[in-house]
């Protein structure tokens, strides 16, 4: 990994709970493969972002190599087919890194439905007490229809989160039955009838080829009048040009966490629409929330040490439909 | 009620569903008590927002008056000393308003945590990326200690929606003891001590004379750096002339839903600073929010009318310390 993310990821606390139990250099980070100094002796990699992919030349080099612990989300950029070949081990904090995109999705879902953000506009611009129900009937977060798109560990959480509301939950995934979303307490629906009777529509699916621009200029101009889209996922999954044209004419309200490309053009009318928040990026594991994915780290190396499965292991096949 | 309140709460579904119960003209609606064509008639008035003081000429005319279901928050407005000298039974829909409320504030502390509006301003402002950990060391929702000052309904309510995150939830209320506050999944502090070690303080106690400016420049004062204080309560806990300065540094952040004044006003540096989320006292029941009032007063009537309890009943007692 990176320096900067080992430093943030695995401060002296960290790497004291390390050293209980593995042999390791405490200062040091590979920020290639090739700086390793005794590859045949690692046994286990942690790695997090910025990590080099794991291909057959370096599984070469790390001949004793057994399993990898994977401090961050997605293990796609550096988990190659030779390592599921050599039946390497895998684990991911990706249900750590999905916690703190579920409360962002949960808090934008609510503040999108009572209308905050161009409320709070309409309100510094007017510095008055306005009907504010005139300018949105039937607003708030009672009753409303959300859709989530994807039932990833994001998607899941969300669907937990939203549990305490008053909201119909609708799931569409085609990997799911209708009995499995059921059971997580939501109908499954098309995609696109679901985009045609959601209040919020919010994307959890992951970016694979079938999913690139799911949500095209089709599809967006079935969200009804007035509806929120809500992307924490992934910046391809939405056609962006689409997209713009449908909240510049003020008929569709988004909260973009993620955008195709990252960043937007410094043209782009999404940075200062009303009805648009966007944010950079910043829904995932930050901050403080990077200790949450230490923690899940390191309970998966005491896990290895003790001889116990991981509680988050990824297999070859799950990874050809998620994140 | 007012003659809006009254269409904007008791459409026509929710009027044939009270005449299946009571004997009431449908189209009536008394905007002063003078207007009742036969006072001495009414056994149950169901009231709401803009409700004139039910006082000692308004029973005398009611003479038969048994109930007041008020379609609302507060009775504090309507229900007077004649009221309860008379044992009238009132009931309240305070706990269906304090859903939109509890809601509200979950957000805004999800989001305040984040730092999801002053990052927003950020990227507009300089679209690209940058590193928001520099701009806000530790930020995030993972172990923040949140203070909840009132244990109202919508503190209780709160607390209850806090539960699913990574959070340490400190409770202050001078009616409540340590156990109480146990049994909540709080703990029990005294006010300046919740001030100094929060992240983030939100304030749910009554406008009483004694919660009057119950944050003024010196407790404000021992907020910490970075902190934000959330106001969905009443505008006249706050010292708004003390938060401003306060916010005005950056040294506080704020999210404001009711100040004092209501409306602010126009000159008011808190429409416009980059850490103070404003919005115009719309956490309450709005737009769709109205019809969980609705369901809550209907269903109190259908109480009556069987001979049951209120569920939601109001005692003289509980007014001295609530809303």
């Amino acid at each position: 990994m990176g320096r900067r993310h080992r430093d943030a990821l695995f401060p002296r606390a960290a790497i004291d709970r390390l050293t209980r139990h593995v042999d390791i250099d405490p200062r040091f980070v590979a920020e290639t493969f090739e700086t390793v100094p005794e590859p045949a002796a690692v046994e286990l990699l942690i790695t997090s972002w910025g990590c080099a992919p794991l291909d057959a030349a370096a599984l070469a080099r790390m001949s004793g190599l057994k399993a990898v612990v994977h401090a961050a989300g997605s293990v796609k950029h550096h988990v190659t087919e030779a390592c599921w070949d050599r039946d390497i081990r895998v684990s991911t904090a990706a249900a750590a890194n999905a916690v703190p995109v579920a409360e962002y999705t949960l808090a934008a879902i609510l503040f999108a439905n009572k209308r905050v953000r161009e409320i709070s506009g309409l309100y510094r611009e007017h510095r008055e007490a306005l009907d504010w129900a005139a300018y949105y009937p039937g607003f708030g977060n009672y009753r409303r229809t959300i859709g989530l798109v994807g039932a990833s560990l994001v998607g899941r959480r969300v669907l937990e989160l939203l549990r305490p509301h008053d909201f119909d939950v609708l799931l569409a995934d085609p990997h799911l039955d209708p009995a499995e979303a059921r059971s997580m307490g939501a109908r499954l629906v098309g995609l696109d009838e679901m985009l045609a009777v959601c209040d919020v529509v919010s994307l959890h699916a992951p970016a694979l080829p079938e999913t690139h621009h799911l949500l095209d200029a089709r599809r967006l101009s079935l969200l009804r009048d007035g509806a929120t889209l809500v992307n924490t996922g992934r910046g391809s999954l939405v056609d962006t040009d689409a997209l713009t044209a449908e909240a510049s004419s003020g008929r569709v309200h988004a909260v973009l966490d993620v955008t195709e490309p990252e960043v937007l053009p410094a043209t782009s009318p999404l940075y200062s629409l009303p009805n648009v928040l966007l944010t950079p990026h910043i829904a995932g594991s930050l901050g403080g929330e990077l200790q949450r994915i230490t923690r899940s780290a390191l309970e998966e190396v005491e896990r290895y040490c003790a001889g116990e499965e991981f509680a988050h292991a990824v297999t070859r096949a799950a990874l050809t439909t998620s994140a």
